[in-house]
């Protein structure tokens, strides 16, 4: 099933985890996530990690504003700050304007 | 350190594995990795997949018509329908012209 959604803003952040910290790293990023849900035109997030610490987090916004916001949120550039200093080897960032969706799922909703 | 990327496509697949047919995944995933990176106007892929199977794979392409040509290509048909009849609960897709990109890197390159 294919059904077009609303033009919105796509920020993908394509990550390589270091080996340090890992505690203080899962906490910034579960309280970053709950801090993005709360900023106006938020539009949802997804991110996926696999073993060898490479993720992908993707966040969506209803406009380029929203996404600026975000990433001029104090908060999230103290967080930026910390991410470089520790956390990451390297990172890259797409945003980008969605020109059309599908979405299919195996269960009928 | 921040550089300005000519622009390009970005097709973002967002998928929840069954828990069927590892192997035959695995290999169909793989073969269609190589097969992409084969297609006129390619320009890269990144993917993640977490413990819980949810996954995330990026490709990257120099037009909308890039995109589509391979979205189109029999050999991606027949994947996707296997996917959709064995490997995905469900999935999302969405196409986006990226605006502008960043890299970051801990060693200077």
């Amino acid at each position: 099933m294919e059904k077009q959604t609303e033009k919105r803003i796509a920020v993908i952040f394509v990550s390589q985890r270091t080996a340090e910290d890992a505690d203080g790293y899962n906490d910034a990023a579960a309280a970053m996530d709950a801090l993005a849900a709360k900023q106006p035109g938020y539009a949802g997030m997804v991110s996926a990690r696999g073993e060898e610490g490479m993720g992908i987090t993707i966040s969506y916004w209803e406009s380029e504003d929203a996404a600026k916001a975000w990433r001029a949120h104090p908060a999230h550039i103290a967080i930026q700050d910390q991410g470089r200093a520790h956390w990451y080897e390297h990172y890259h960032i797409d945003v980008a304007a969605i020109s059309r969706s599908y979405d299919w799922s195996r269960h009928a909703t």
